[in-house]
């Protein structure tokens, strides 16, 4: 444990050279779009990226992925760099976003994980025991240095356009760990809070410490914002949600809250995403969220107006939301699409602040010319008026 | 179409030999608790029953299926009667639900279609053009006698307890014939509703036709009410559930809405049931439900106060609800297990009717005996009053 308590005690804040502190505005991400209307303020241009922009839709990922495992290219630094960065070149998007796998931290911390392809990740021993959760090795801090340098690579070629972080968030994680594979209903971890809250505990407060690990090197190293996934949380109920689950994405996000979120004015944004987490929206932000993903099943206007309605216990209601293209529309015809990136758009200027994204990730097969066609929409779009303009 | 036609014309109510119609006790399902409750009467007991109680939990199960398909299973009318009482032997539930897959109906129209172990149903070809699906064959009446002689070999045995029958709702069914086997999102067929309406209506439409053939058949063969699954509905927005999918699953409750539904006092009840369609249930209920399944997401009392809020065209706000036992605490200590089971009981009485229900289908590592001890708490709680008696 003493690589993490190092981690989240001694810094003070983000380093001067930081590029949301730099004085050195072809450096500078303060200004950014993304970065001004995750803080509530006005953007030069609607802000937008897409989650999974980096990867299987693009010829040029394909191209030097082959022959290249997962896990393995997410740990190579300068491959994790050129990926992350393919989209932007290509898109034109307001940022980019960490190209990693929620599991890599795992794998850092020597557990036998792996992405088999077409499955998913698979672990050589799935935590089911209070004994299996016991014996999770610490994520030592050096072994953080792999991502370190793959993120001050990105950020070196990015200039004043923001990087994300990424980290897959405590229940997600576990998840995976207890049923030892991709599953639909989750059963394991749901099973396992109920039945065995100690065990559940322990895993998800494991989990929590090396997502939160994981946050904190990449925006030490240069992220300016950060997003934390929890896919499958929307397996939950609101209740369940809230008692077994929001507490460790607390920690989580706990562990970057002095260089980043809602209370430290000039630190960098969190996001906070999840599916089908609708009904519990105002729990995600509660977790310490500066600005709350929305998928595809209500309106950003809606999501707003839930927000608003439930504030938290800092006294947040609305905050600034991400989302919510859905991506089954990615292959309808043009103007279907059109009217539906219109929609989205008109919807979000309902909150403080709007970061235009898909409600999920980009599917494999979609044309990348049909995402860099809606980035041009979105940024030729008035900002703060939408489609209705 | 000739065969839909005549059965969907011809009848005009149930049989009088029907058990909702005769006047012999040993065999009326009339006055069953599972049919009261379902009407808004008050049952002699609280009613429960199992989302896939009779499959894979039960050793008995297991011992018949052995090198047996799970379609074949399906089409053998004493197999599939005997398994369809199995659980009711086991457990003394309160109804059995007619054991058959969703994909049955598209056996028998000739659609090539297997079920694979750990995989699920498998189509040989995909349905994804307009080629495609005008190419769908229809399901001739006769081949559902198979369906027919086991539902009536199930009532025989049944006597008063009624059998509920089965049919996958259209979306759901849709979803497996564009993708061609199980999926996590079910983007094909969420893509093709937008990208492809006209074939998203002919092959939604195809399939809400077989459905509502196969309830209908179970139901004039004896079944005492139905239930539509549209088990992936929950992947979906309120608003495309309602444009292009609620259109359909209609129509497959038009098939029998002469004998059964709402609008038939003395017909069979009609159950609809998806997860994670918190957002929807009053589109759920407006389809031509005369109860709504509710899964384990939001509560009982919560689903009534939404339903309540939002009557439909027809004027029925609140109706019977179905559920909503988390199936991931049943692996749980008791007194956790048997403190939820109240909880959802309790939680129940806020309608203006309640049969007890998992929240979704038993998995199959679900210790039976436990099952057994749920039925017996569930019967031993005061009608009306739940876990707060």
């Amino acid at each position: 444990m003493s690589a993490q308590t190092t981690s989240s005690d001694a810094p003070t804040g983000l380093p001067a050279e930081h590029p949301l502190r730099t004085a050195d505005p072809a450096r500078s991400t303060a200004r950014s779009p993304l970065v001004r209307a995750l803080r509530g303020q006005e953007p030069t241009r609607n802000p937008v990226w897409f989650m999974r922009q980096a990867g299987r839709s693009l010829p040029e990922y394909r191209r030097v992925r082959e022959g290249i495992g997962m896990l393995e290219s997410c740990l190579q630094p300068e491959l994790a760099a050129e990926i992350t960065l393919q989209p932007v070149r290509r898109h034109d998007v307001d940022a980019a976003i960490f190209f990693s796998d929620i599991v890599v931290p795992l794998r850092l911390a020597g557990v036998d994980v792996e992405i088999q392809p077409g499955v998913g990740p698979v672990l050589g021993r799935p935590v089911r025991t209070a004994e299996d959760a016991a014996a999770l090795p610490p994520l030592e801090d050096d072994a953080l240095d792999v991502i370190r340098e793959a993120v001050t690579r990105t950020v070196a070629e990015l200039g004043d356009r923001p990087l994300i972080g990424f980290a897959g968030a405590p229940f997600t994680l576990a998840a995976y760990m207890v049923e030892g594979r991709p599953s639909r209903d989750h059963m394991g971890p749901r099973r396992m809070m109920h039945g065995d809250p100690d065990t559940w505990a322990a895993l998800a407060g494991w989990a929590a410490t090396v997502s939160g690990q994981f946050l904190r090197a990449q925006l030490e190293a240069g992220a300016s914002a950060a997003q934390l996934f929890d896919s499958w949380a929307g397996s939950l109920s609101a209740e369940d949600y809230l008692r077994h689950v929001q507490p460790h994405s607390a920690t989580a996000f706990a562990h970057v809250a002095d260089i980043a979120g809602p209370a430290v004015a000039d630190g960098a944004p969190l996001l906070h995403f999840g599916t089908g987490t609708g009904e519990f929206l105002h729990h995600l932000r509660d977790a310490g969220a500066t600005a709350v993903g929305v998928d595809h099943r209500i309106t950003l206007a809606e999501a707003h107006r839930r927000l608003a309605a439930h504030p938290g216990p800092d006294g947040r209601g609305a905050v600034p939301l991400q989302g919510n293209i859905d991506p089954a529309l990615l292959g309808a015809p043009w103007p279907v699409l059109e009217a539906h990136v219109r929609d989205v758009v008109a919807s979000g200027t309902a909150a403080p602040g709007h970061v235009v994204n898909l409600a999920h990730g980009v599917p494999p097969e979609t044309d990348p010319e049909v995402l860099t066609r809606v980035v041009e929409l979105i940024h030729a779009l008035p900002v703060g008026e939408g489609g209705q303009a």
